[in-house]
């Protein structure tokens, strides 16, 4: 299939939502069923610079204050923009990103608290303005992700229970504002059954 | 000496100015002849979290976004007032400190172009506004700066000497904006003549 435009899609949801498995399956589906170009990129994380930059957020045992953390969650982003996403775009090809700045908004200003105007400003600026095309919420309960996620949690991970519900709330109240943008799958269900919705979805955009 | 309240130093001036030479020499005054404690800490890099980013910041041999940059400096700025700099000042300490908001305003801003009122707002953001109680910059011509610096350059002084004129320019037109909080020292001169002028200013301040 040829695109006469490329396609900005970005994955959101609480940990242990299965936004991975699912951006991996789509992937998968688009290269293989439709024979489109498919870049693969995540936010903290993105390959090269990002990936150090994940490191230090994730793996850092001292105490990190919420204003550095959400500089370095823009650096990255900015990072992950300018050297991957816009180049992929700009060639016509669909960049899945695994978290993007929705994340932001969601963990660092509904569940830290940070100011939801002030984080907004600072997307803007990380992302020259770019919005996805299409930003996809995996909804699940926090039982639910809190029991797929097992023991072993990182730092942001172990905050527990109450603070996955902020989050939570934070993305439904970012997709009932954007519903254009944002689409929420219940993904309590089986893989095969999101799959098919998420498929849904990103064919409407061709 | 007691002091009555605790104080925010800042040292600025392109690479090879001498600012760190300057910086040890008033810290030892300060300790030896004033008896008061000091705090010394540096950006980016300020001890734990922040010598990890400079590492990013120096070391990586990619290409690196301009905002990419920006952010990791915002970021190490951020821990750096939070965990080092407020604490030591609320507890009546001088915190001197190796770089901090003009040299984002002079370098990415003067130096690299991005825009400087957005600069601005984000020092304030990362500083929770918070403002040095006196900043010095240690002036040199571009040639002392490009001689003392030797060969050995990593990324950041590679980038020559048009770049580090426009950087020298933007901390003269900081200077002129805000000549109660910024001093210009003229740091072509021996180590003693500049260290007295450091003292002057310093103790002005008490």
């Amino acid at each position: 299939m040829n695109l006469k435009k490329g396609y900005f899609i970005t994955f959101e949801g609480i940990d242990g939502c299965g936004k991975t498995t699912q951006m991996e399956l789509l992937a998968d589906y688009l290269r293989d069923v439709k024979d489109v170009a498919v870049i693969e990129t995540r936010e903290p994380g993105a390959k090269g610079l990002g990936e150090k930059i994940r490191g230090l957020l994730l793996d850092y045992d001292g105490e990190v204050s919420p204003q550095c953390e959400m500089f370095l969650f823009l650096a990255d982003r900015a990072q992950n923009i300018d050297m991957i996403v816009n180049p992929a775009v700009e060639s016509r090809k669909i960049v899945l990103c695994d978290r993007h700045t929705d994340s932001t908004i969601a963990y660092q200003g509904y569940g830290r608290g940070l100011d939801i105007e002030e984080l907004t400003t600072l997307n803007s600026l990380a992302t020259r303005h770019r919005k996805p095309d299409l930003t996809i919420i995996f909804d699940v309960d926090v039982q639910t992700s809190l029991c797929r996620m097992g023991k072993e949690h990182d730092r942001i991970e172990a905050e527990g229970a109450e603070f996955l519900n902020s989050v939570r709330n934070g993305y439904l109240t970012i997709a009932k504002m954007e519903p254009d943008r944002v689409k929420v799958i219940d993904a309590t269900r089986s893989i095969d059954e999101i799959h098919k919705d998420v498929v849904n979805l990103v064919e409407k955009l061709f």
